[in-house]
């Protein structure tokens, strides 16, 4: 059911939002022949999507619990094949055998005079059937944290990153020792055992705060959509920012025969033991520390006064996992491509949960399957692709991006050669369109953002997320990011967001080097508030995150026209201006981020000589004064600087060329479409980034510091973030270099457009 | 107790964080011979102040409840007078008939199915003698409130300014008839009916939110210093930013035989009522509500989810108040000048509170006695001051500054010819020196501030403040307003703060054109959690406010010192830089404000063109699009860029001549300190403020929409920000008016000196 409510409001003037007017042809990559052809496949590959097959198929692939190992995932990855077979799709199952560690043993109490122990089991809800099948449920449960009996006093350490530390460290409280408890927020949650095993701390418990994740946002389930105080945030902390997939075989598939590393020596396993707990329980940890008031933004949303501890009181903390392999199931179906079938066209979306998984991940993976159904129909009218399209449904993302990673590694010389383009998806919602991807895609996306209608408005969902980027940013009190995506949506483009972590693409784009887009629908859906708990299930997904499965039919047309285009089109649909113009504006924010490093610790230096940090603290609440840092020395950014140049000249010659060029010769194009593909490879370098080897991109990665945000020009930005001033100055190099062989390559295409 | 903990981790760099080193001997204004006389009897009135008379002192004044009109307020004020009296100063005590309503009936309760019934009491304290003593206690009350019983749907507006109208607007709630409830915070309390009536409501009921006032901050009392469930913040709501004092006798003086205007035709009086209540009650007012989730920032730190409403169980208010007349006692002290006893420098803080009072305004007035007492002592070793000293303990400056106001209204022709400075203090805690006031006594409040030593470091309270302003701005997230202090303090000069209101110096600068000083010491203390409610006692400020009453004798030793150099400089001890270099800034600001309302505007009128904020919204959560305003026009700042640099000029020119000066005759000294008496008064425009011609300062007044925060330039400003560009024009011009009138003035005064 599409609503035109806006429509009607709307009227011409809506064009004013939008540089380009939204048409139905794509242009990019296709002559105006092969473009009516493909318009036509598009409008029939349209006709075959529904609403309706995608809810029903939700409900029945989260109708049991479907975490790694469970019976239920398998019967998923059995209908899957069944499915795309059925669909016409050449579809096998590729089974890898992973270290996959499941509780065996939790204890989380309160000792002393007033004992408590933590629940970590979800009750069902009222009008809720699916979270009634607890039998088979995943405890509260953190994947490759470290396992122990610890019993020590806790320490409230807010979101449990960098700063917070240093502000701890400033209140005269350390961790050494301790049990820390942190909450959800501010920065991905592996890192929180990580950083409070770095710092010394014997265990980690992880709760969702009802300011963040709770009662704050939004009335609790069943009655709204947010968390309930039991309701429990599951996930991995296997340190997935300097490696992906299954520990034990680093760098390489994990296939039946493999040779294993043993766990002891893998770094990417935690050292200490974690669970994660919900705001009912955590409000009784919370209640027994005393010491320094946490400060201001330290504070949730709970009755009470949060401060920092330790505690008098000790707690207790239990873990004990089965660290057995387990079997992951990866569903791979073929078409093969007519014209090119070595070039490979991807899309997947994994389809492991960590309970039911309803949102996470299954409403896009049921979306993807609809997209696979429609093409399947497509192929029956006589349609053929040009290059061969392989559609995956991934196992094991949860714990770690295992499936992908693991079929990625498996394959990686074929990939290297064949790949085009991979195409991501996970959650989806109703709300606005969001594409994370390679800069090179930008043209190609928003010419299909532009193709599909928003089921709410009645517009293009490029329109809207125009609209809606500005309209947000018009607030005086906008944020300066958000300032900067408005005026790249003022200009007519939806602004890409940078590829950092947290789902599949990361083996492909960082570690492989192949063009990558991730696309979600979201911003209005309230599924956060059951995101890996036992509530992420068919009943709350139908009534709040995509009423009349709207939105799964505009992810069905936008990853589908995504997937058809690239697989139609003559000469592959990249363009590069936006990279260079991206990471011209990147380089930009490195320097200024120097400048203002260099200026900060002049002056808190100049401050620390004074005693001014002394003299400003009250001697009721000592805080000690902030660490002293050496000056920041003069980075040469000179390399960075000649190498965008050069990059901006041979994007702005391709591009051009490519916009002019008419038919070519289909040696000529098979040649050209080659170079296409490897452009982002040559973005990558094969010693990878400091500290992480397999992380080969240069110019975005997940933040080590950051987990899922990403990092752009990484090498260079967390040497600097780091004061690692040697290092930046060698990244800077690097970069360049990078982006000088990205030049060579698109200058060769640009020859050969014109020879 | 004075600690000496810092002083030796400090050793001698702590000198860099001041430009220019402390010195016991007053330069400015004085002689190298008068100012050895002044440092000498500043060392003998440093020796009789003593930390445990004013702690003696508080205990006697804060034992029982003393709101006007209170048998305790009056023997206060009989009290003072015999303790001046018997220090040697001429006292009488001067009486006012002013409006002071006070409860008779009060009602505040949810009806329906769940009744509930506001307590509108504060219970005793465990471990605190004075909250029990609940008989004579004022209740839950907010003087000038309208009075009336309603019965009325509940709507939450946060903190009830007019950016939260606009956004409850926009989400299509509006309190026509309804009853609001808003918390503390944001903005001046009378503001807050003030803009409920003026929306439409019916009714208001003001409440503390723990995030801002409870145990957000700290634990509440008796455990800690914070706000209890049940502690309420009684206050006034008269209209003080339009008009100060008794209501009744608008601009004169309210004596026994004064014409009096009816209550019905003061404009200052709000018409709904209205009551506070603490946030235990308040958690079941809000539970009534449905309708939105209130916005992120209108979230407090109850364990709920805060909805916007209206509630579908009405709400039941009643007020019921005696207005009567009731009398007021202000104490004058005074201390006749030997040269000059024409030339007054005033020294006064309130008396009156609204339970107990002893940290607002005890503490200020303990202190204040202590000054006076040691001035005795002074006097009786034969100094006497060059000036006259006049102390003033003024009653009734809860309800509306009327105290003072009355006095300066019925003395307003003395005042406007012999007053030379209004120095004013009220609450005061452990901390760090804060000063409002008026520019040109800048380098007076930076010479003492740097002669008097801070309690707690060993420091000078100047060194003190400079750091705690300097290091606190250190942080990455300091904020613009931060920074732009923390720079004036790395350049050596205590900040001073614009003057707005919330105490007794209004009627003095902002009515009477009176150079006025406003000094506190605070920033430690944690005595917000009990502001006007029945916790605020000696028990409590002994603990938490200044404990060992060491801040006390540093109000004392800051303040008496601005008295005695004011009082015995042989000129009078202002210069003008200041004054200059602040307006001119704040001109560059008006500039700025002005840019970037025109680029918002006409932003958000494209996208208003575009639909927009139409296409951005939720349809589930449906929300309206901002007002459209017409665009913003060019504004001629010429005349005021003119008017400062030739008060930069005539300002300079007169503080190199006054450094220059040497020994005066009596004649043209006379005639120098008049004109220099009389500058403040330059900076007035007798028309007043648009729509409140009471305030005549064209330079600091308290902002109509902020209350007690002060608007610089306020004519231009407040039109600029209420986009009346004719009027902004207008003040334009008066504003250069009075800066071109000032210049005249430090001309006359640099050609009396060169002459």
């Amino acid at each position: 059911m599409q609503s035109i409510r806006l429509r009607m409001i709307l009227g011409v003037s809506a064009a004013a939002l939008i540089a380009s007017s939204a048409g139905a042809a794509p242009t990019i990559g296709f002559t105006p022949k092969s473009a009516a052809a493909e318009a036509q496949a598009e409008a029939t590959f349209d006709k075959n999507l529904s609403a309706d097959e995608i809810r029903a198929r939700l409900k029945l692939m989260a109708s049991e619990v479907n975490n790694v190992g469970s019976p239920h995932d398998k019967a998923n990855a059995e209908y899957t094949l069944q499915q795309f077979k059925a669909w016409g799709w050449d579809a096998h199952i590729e089974v890898f055998n992973v270290l996959y560690p499941t509780p065996k043993k939790e204890l989380l109490e309160i000792t002393g005079a007033e004992p408590f122990q933590a629940t970590l089991t979800e009750k069902p809800v009222a009008g809720d059937e699916t979270s009634a099948k607890t039998a088979t449920e995943l405890p509260a449960y953190l994947a490759f944290q470290g396992d122990g009996d610890v019993t020590a006093p806790l320490v409230y350490v807010n979101y449990g990153m960098p700063a917070d530390y240093e502000a701890l460290a400033r209140m005269g409280v350390d961790v050494k020792g301790k049990i820390v408890i942190v909450r959800y927020g501010g920065g991905w949650r592996g890192l929180k055992p990580k950083l409070a095993q770095e710092h010394g701390a014997v265990g980690c418990i992880i709760y969702s705060d009802p300011a963040d994740d709770g009662y704050g946002d939004a009335p609790t389930y069943p009655e709204g959509p947010s968390r309930p105080p039991q309701g429990i945030q599951r996930g991995s902390v296997l340190d997935m920012p300097i490696e992906a997939g299954d520990p034990l075989t680093p760098g390489y598939g994990a296939t039946k025969d493999a040779k294993r590393i043993r766990r002891e020596d893998s770094a990417l396993i935690m050292k200490i033991p974690a669970l994660p707990i919900g705001y009912g329980d955590a409000q009784h940890f919370l209640a027994t520390l005393t010491g320094p008031v946490a400060p201001k933004g330290w504070r949730g949303q709970l009755p009470m006064t949060y401060r920092v501890g330790p505690s008098t009181t000790p707690v207790h903390l239990v873990v004990e996992s089965d660290w057995s392999l387990k079997p992951l199931y990866d569903v791979i179906a073929v078409m093969r491509g007519a014209q090119a079938p070595d070039e490979w066209v991807i899309r997947a979306n994994h389809r492991d949960g960590w309970v039911f998984g309803a949102f996470d991940p299954l409403a896009g993976n049921t979306a993807m399957m609809e997209e696979a159904k429609a093409i399947g129909v497509l192929a029956k009218t006589g349609w053929k692709p040009r290059r061969t399209i392989v559609y995956a449904s991934w196992d094991g993302e949860e714990p770690g991006l295992i499936g992908s990673t693991e079929w990625a590694e498996t394959h990686a010389d074929e990939l290297s050669k064949k790949a085009v383009v991979y195409i991501n998806s996970d959650t989806n919602g109703h709300g606005f369109l969001n594409a994370d991807a390679s800069y090179s895609t930008s043209a190609l996306i928003n010419e299909v953002a532009g193709d599909v209608r928003d089921p709410e408005t009645g517009v293009s969902v490029k329109t809207r997320v125009l609209a809606a980027l500005q309209a947000e940013a018009a607030a005086p009190d906008a944020s300066p990011p958000l300032r900067a995506r408005a005026k790249i949506a003022a200009g007519g483009l939806v602004p890409l967001g940078d590829m950092g972590s947290g789902s599949d693409y990361t083996p492909f784009v960082q570690h492989l080097g192949i063009t990558s887009i991730d696309i979600a629908y979201g911003g209005e859906a309230d599924q956060g508030g059951v995101y890996h708990s036992a509530y992420d299930t068919f009943e709350h997904y139908d009534r709040f995150g995509d009423p009349g499965f709207v939105y799964g039919v505009a992810m069905a047309q936008t990853v589908g026209r995504l997937v058809l285009r690239s697989a139609d089109a003559e000469v592959v649909p990249f363009r590069f201006g936006n990279l260079a113009g991206t990471v011209g504006g990147e380089v930009g924010e490195l320097k200024a981020l120097t400048g203002r490093m260099r200026e900060q610790t002049d002056n808190t230096n100049r401050l620390l000589d004074a005693k001014a940090f002394d003299l400003a603290a009250d001697p009721g609440k000592p805080t000690a004064p902030p660490p002293r840092y050496a000056a920041v020395p003069a980075l040469d950014f000179a390399p960075l600087d000649g190498a965008v140049t050069r990059l901006t000249a041979s994007a702005t010659a391709y591009d051009d060329a490519a916009a002019a060029a008419g038919d070519l010769s289909p040696a000529k194009r098979a040649k050209l479409n080659a170079l296409l593909g490897s452009v982002e490879h040559s973005l990558t370098d094969q010693r990878g980034l400091p500290g992480r080897p397999w992380y080969h991109h240069l110019i975005y990665a997940p933040g080590v510091l950051t987990g899922y945000g990403a990092k752009t020009l990484p090498g260079v930005r967390e040497a600097i973030e780091g004061r690692r001033w040697a290092e930046a100055g060698e990244f800077i190099g690097r970069t360049a270099d990078v982006l000088k062989a990205c030049a060579d390559k698109l200058d060769a295409a640009t020859a050969l457009l014109k020879s």
